[in-house]
């Protein structure tokens, strides 16, 4: 495809040769001749001298470069729909499998795909469009909505509800018992029954094995447009908040609801009962302890405000030679001491 | 069902209108009329007078409520089973799915239930009353105890044993390989066998996701009654003592032992070939990498005592200050010493 | 078998009585007459006089035992080998199960098994030697080298590609979506298309239920030899380098590239576009956000070079005390300053 055509398509301002011939989108160091590559991480500003490819996807911002280059503001949504111009999705074709065993009163829309052995439970509803791949299994009373997409080994436990355009990554578990036992008398655990329901609503997109357990009572939430990573444990009673973000490893404790727009870093934790209010940051491996106001950006276990954080982990090396100083300070203060004393006996 | 019938029921001293109609039960901030709300964690106790259930089970301590309460030393368990009249648990009906494969030499109790897609490798013996559902996998020479229950997806892998009244959530992976190579010479790995087993003994529950690891040799041990949240890694050779708690993502590595009814906190993680004691408290991302005595409480990364760790974690945001406070003091004392030296020579 | 028989076998040198029939190689405290057990980790020496087994492996330097042993410059590796005398691994029979599920243009090579309810999507092609568990799906495109064994519940994605005799244990995900989504400037995010592949090279091993994601473009690569134990996740576009090791639940973010040789402890995190050399040690629970010079050995999170940070998390307790003395030290100098004032003033 011309680049002048795919400018037009992603929106882009074209610079330079229009007629390029334009074959494949390869990363800046991977790319040669008939790619279109991109730059959208200040980091890999300084590759585009060294780079193979064709022409380049760059911000209004950066300097003039030798290929030719598709201007935008926002050069990574560029690059996102720049993408689906070579790029056909995995689509398998709409139909029941025969092998897939679907238990009574079940409702399925048009277009639907479901794959071979799947499981389909009693009085689970799915909406149109869905696509369930091969060895899914939904136990009875699910609801899944329009255009929602489960893939290998997803599984939705009892009456749990998915909502529309919902992409659930492999082996993601949603709707498993809670952790909920009452410590007895004599040591023991009582299993509080985990009665409440997981719902996920529209546009959430869940990473490979993650899990996302139902709550003594109550529904545990994952609200619209929320994205969690791989290997993220959400536990019952949770809520994530409206396209919040969590990135691979984190772990929510049971009840924790998190705001809007809040985002997450890599295995960062949460205690139980915690509200994280709208557009808070909780940066990696951190572990919040206590409620995060709006907007705050949370650092460290146990957390604090991150700038402070940024300061006190930038002189816990210096520590040891602290201490050694402060060593010296004392043995000096009491040398001054001392010679005072002497001076004042004289 | 009355108030007070509940009350006889779940063993609770009745305070308040006797015959209120309870048709549910509920969170404190979702209830509502026909609701039986609870508090059992001090945090939600300022909860009560804006909740609109018609009754509630409190603790003995907690003072006098407008509405019906239902008393109880222990409300946690009081709510525990209060939950259970209203609710019915999903219960497959016993037999094998046709679907099931069945290798041969397999031993089945009464009243068993076998879901579709499972597969039950040869000499495997499945005791009384067991659910397995749909899509379980058991390696050959599996042994399950009576009345648990094995969720979809969870994988036994050869010559393991589980208990009585085991619950596997989904994703459960019991006998997978241990982490073991010998690094040789030329800076590869030769793999060690694994060829120990996993024993998963009685009341035992697993959650979603969870890894436990077979050994090189021996047993990895999961002791009765202890509870595994999800995601976590029990790595091969490592043994949880009886009613231990593990919160989620916690990570055992090799030959790590604790002890019985020890606490471990979300996302803790403990070096290989340690030694827990007794009623130890591990507090959540903490990192032990020593042996810890019974009943200590231990935080940090690395760990160390419980106190000491929250004095030092409450100091260290003042850090950066301290240091600047240590350099204002060197050149306080650096003055003094100057004006004595000015002193003495005058 | 014979003791002598086996010192020929695992090349080790025989010391005491060669005629000792073994039966058996167990842990020293568990093994009992006609056990041939090993000591290759220093803090069991103390355990040998203790043992009951008939004999022992040994590394040469450990002094002389009182039972017959086995001696080996590599005592691990010997007792991996031994290992093998007594052990018959778990080998399906050659053969596609009837009810695995073989999509068209599916190439096989000899003596490969595939096991029930498997799903091979098309164009899929399996290598000589290759063992499929039940319940393992391949999605389309997908290539196993020969000799390689897939665990149940293993997922491949589509169009990845697996080398020779790689071992993925049970639940491992291969090539689900990165985590890449575009912000837009509503608050949404827009999903990018993850059109790269992963690549599992020779002689790699992964843990139960490790999830690695595939890239928008480019691939993400296991290097050859590398080894990955549980619930590791690595990131789209990630790389880890030959001979690499990362313990259980590690997390590598989007691009990092890990050297060759490189060690992670476990529940180490790595932020994204890392660069870390070869032969870096990076420990347990550190949290790296900076590119890492080969042979470095980081600590902490953030992590800093481990010599450092031993120094710092020793002097952490004693923070408290610190601010404690600085305190003391200021109205020291300030009855110093005071009193030197006073005598001035004189």
């Amino acid at each position: 495809m011309k680049l002048s055509k795919i400018a037009q398509i992603i929106d882009c301002r074209m610079v330079g040769e229009e007629d390029v011939e334009i074959t494949r989108i390869a990363g800046i160091d991977e790319a040669g001749p008939g790619d279109l590559t991109f730059v959208s991480n200040r980091k890999y500003v300084s590759h585009i001298p060294r780079t193979r490819a064709s022409a380049i996807i760059l911000g209004e911002d950066i300097p003039p470069v030798k290929i030719p280059s598709l201007r935008s503001e926002d050069p990574y949504l560029a690059f996102a729909r720049a993408l689906e111009i070579f790029f056909t999705p995995l689509r398998p074709s709409p139909g029941v499998h025969p092998t897939a065993v679907m238990d009574k009163d079940i409702t399925i829309g048009e277009n639907t795909s479901i794959g071979a052995y799947a499981v389909i439970g009693e009085g689970c509803t799915i909406g149109d469009g869905v696509v369930i791949h091969p060895h899914v299994v939904l136990y009875p009373g699910v609801s899944i909505g329009a255009a929602s997409v489960l893939h290998s080994f997803v599984i939705v436990r009892e009456s749990c509800r998915i909502g529309n355009r919902v992409i659930l990554q492999n082996g993601v578990v949603i709707g498993s018992d809670g952790f909920g036992f009452a410590p007895t008398k004599d040591g023991t655990f009582y299993k509080i029954c985990q009665t409440g329901c997981v719902l996920i609503e529209d546009d959430v997109e869940i990473g490979a094995n993650t899990t996302v357990d139902r709550a003594a009572v109550g529904d545990t939430i994952i609200r619209r447009g929320a994205k969690l990573d791989n290997l993220v444990q959400v536990g019952h009673g949770a809520q994530v908040g409206e396209h919040s973000v969590l990135a691979a490893q984190v772990g929510l404790a049971g009840s924790t609801r998190l705001g809007n727009g809040v985002w997450v870093g890599g295995q960062a934790g949460f205690a139980g009962h915690l509200e994280v209010g709208d557009k808070a940051i909780i940066t990696a491996q951190s572990g919040t302890s206590h409620d995060v106001p709006s907007g705050t950006v949370m650092s460290g276990s146990p957390a604090f405000e991150n700038t402070v954080w940024l300061r006190a982990v930038a002189a816990f090396p210096k520590l040891p030679n602290l201490l050694r100083k402060v060593r010296d300070l004392e043995r000096e203060i009491e040398r001054i001491k001392a010679a005072r004393n002497t001076n004042n006996s004289k």
